[in-house]
């Protein structure tokens, strides 16, 4: 049984405030007797020629291996050449959907009270292709590449994820009126796959549109699907309604069913080691790897305990305006649970 | 004097709800006796050979003429292979920079009360290039094309703008950690002509991040330039700020001194003739109007009449929750002046 056969999972604690948020998680996942094995790794501080980047080959292969991982934020290591280490893993892992809910936190107030959706981001292709070149001087251009096959695996996730999470409706965001062909093959992509979820309502936002709609009520939107940099802007827009990238999960989807679950905001360097960040969106992306694994009563008990104490307002960080450390902050949760 | 010799300006009054929303311009001056003559031009019913588009040789070449246009909202005519008449306007009259204000309006309650800033949209090229194709079945490509020739140039009218408009801060809006070389060259120029501006402060900001502080916090921007696509991003979501694009003015600057005033919100067939459409937009833009012609009292008083209508909440269209007409509230406005 899993209370006998802990289930191996790979830990980044990444940079900068990373540790302090990770060892957050670990000692929630303890308290509320979460049947994991952390496998930790950490970037390296050279090229492993292996990999060809910061990243280890060891720590690429646990994810493989263990199928789910969790993230902290990592800084890119200055110096000419190197790819983004979170490029590097998107692309390695071949993580092709990036999901991130977003929902108001009761109790903790912003302009809206009413934000409950889910982003849902092809995340390996369009406008992060990495091509582009210098034309003539003084000219240069970036190439958006939009493939049927990314487009079909991210609006089947879209849809299969709507249907099993008692989700009503998927919008497709785009900007076909003027990229006729490749956000046109994203939306034809997703109408086919529509067909095949006649409950799930469908519709297409362009993408200003969608920005404006969302700033003036956001309600209006459940499952949001769309191509890599429209889902950068409108995941990070969608943050800030509820309060900042601080609060928010984010999960990763890969072939195969890997998952790997990262907090999405900085690594604070300013804060680092200071024991007052907050681990909150890093505790919620754990939330979101312990429902990929199936292990929803744990999560649920996380979740709440997590949501009742920034709810209660006692112990908050000093990005909430409260005046909790990062370890006071973990101990309420961990007395929730 | 200009009492006694009128300048000639454009006006596009367009489709949908576009002639009353354009009448209700042409009373407002005729109110604010505004020494303007109109020379009016509608959309074609059939593509004009000369200039390839429904748009007519004789009205392009009325703008070129006069230097100074409005136009309110023009519906693209359905069927394939033409290109949307906006994006023909911004081509033929080389409209390089668009520029729309974007400020709380004083008594018309949103979420946000501090909102006071300028997107200033680079409007001829970037993801606009229309350059698509299929490399191979199911893989499509566009090209966004960057030019230091176009990025100078709006960079240029961003920090112009400031200067002569009493604002202190221009963000140039990015995703360069991406799109580096494309992106990248964009900065560089921005980087260029803030050096001729040392008295504005000038600064990058990543557009997902900037998206997520727009929500969070406008007051944090004064005036925003940025490559084609993102500016049509930003701008929407900042007139949403507000209450939508049926409250934004909007001015596109064009080569030569040419400004092309616009309403950007669509032309509303479903209200088109019922009298019951916001000319807020129209007005607010041919204020721009006003202000690129120097006649600065005229434009403070019309925009004056504007606002207080819309403050005293007395007169306003069903839009803004109100049961004027559009005539109603032209009036309101008209006996302001
Ligand atoms: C850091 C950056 C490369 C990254 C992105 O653009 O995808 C980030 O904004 C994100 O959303 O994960
Ligand atoms: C209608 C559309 C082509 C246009 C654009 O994308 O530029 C519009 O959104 C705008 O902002 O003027």
């Amino acid at each position: 049984s899993s209370a006998t056969t802990p289930i191996r999972a790979t830990l980044f604690p990444g940079d900068g405030i990373g540790p302090e948020i990770a060892e957050s998680v670990k000692q929630v996942f303890q308290a509320a007797e979460v049947p994991i094995e952390w496998e930790e790794h950490y970037v390296g501080d050279q090229i492993d020629p292996r990999t060809q980047s910061f990243l280890t080959w060891e720590s690429l292969e646990s994810v493989r291996r263990n199928g789910v991982g969790l993230k902290g934020p990592m800084a890119t290591p200055i110096g000419k050449g190197h790819r983004s280490l979170n490029l590097t893993l998107r692309k390695e892992l071949n993580l092709y959907a990036n999901v991130r809910p977003c929902y108001s936190l009761p109790g903790y107030k912003t302009r809206y009270d009413n934000v409950n959706l889910i982003t849902i981001r092809e995340n390996t292709e369009g406008e992060y292709s990495g091509l582009e070149h210098q034309v003539v001087r003084g000219v240069v251009e970036s190439l958006k590449i939009i493939t049927r096959q990314a487009s079909l695996r991210v609006a089947e996730y879209a849809f299969h994820y709507a249907k099993t999470h008692g989700r009503e409706r998927v919008s497709a965001i785009h900007k076909a009126n003027i990229m006729q062909k490749t956000d046109g093959l994203f939306l034809k992509c997703c109408r086919e796959v529509a067909e095949k979820y006649p409950e799930i309502t469908y519709e297409e936002v362009v993408i200003d549109n969608c920005c404006m709609m969302l700033v003036k009520n956001p309600a209006l939107f459940d499952v949001l699907v769309m191509p890599n940099l429209y889902g950068d802007i409108i995941s990070d827009l969608c943050a800030g309604l509820i309060g900042g990238l601080g609060l928010t999960p984010s999960c990763n989807i890969g072939e195969g069913g890997i998952a790997l679950a990262e907090a999405v905001h900085g690594s604070a360097p300013d804060i680092a080691g200071k024991n007052m960040a907050n681990p909150t969106a890093l505790l919620l992306s754990s939330v979101s790897m312990l429902r990929h694994l199936k292990l929803h009563d744990k999560a649920d008990r996380i979740q709440d305990a997590i949501l009742n104490t920034i709810a209660e307002g006692k112990f908050r960080t000093a990005d909430l305006g409260g005046t909790s450390t990062t370890t006071d902050f973990t101990k309420a949760i961990c007395d929730h649970l």
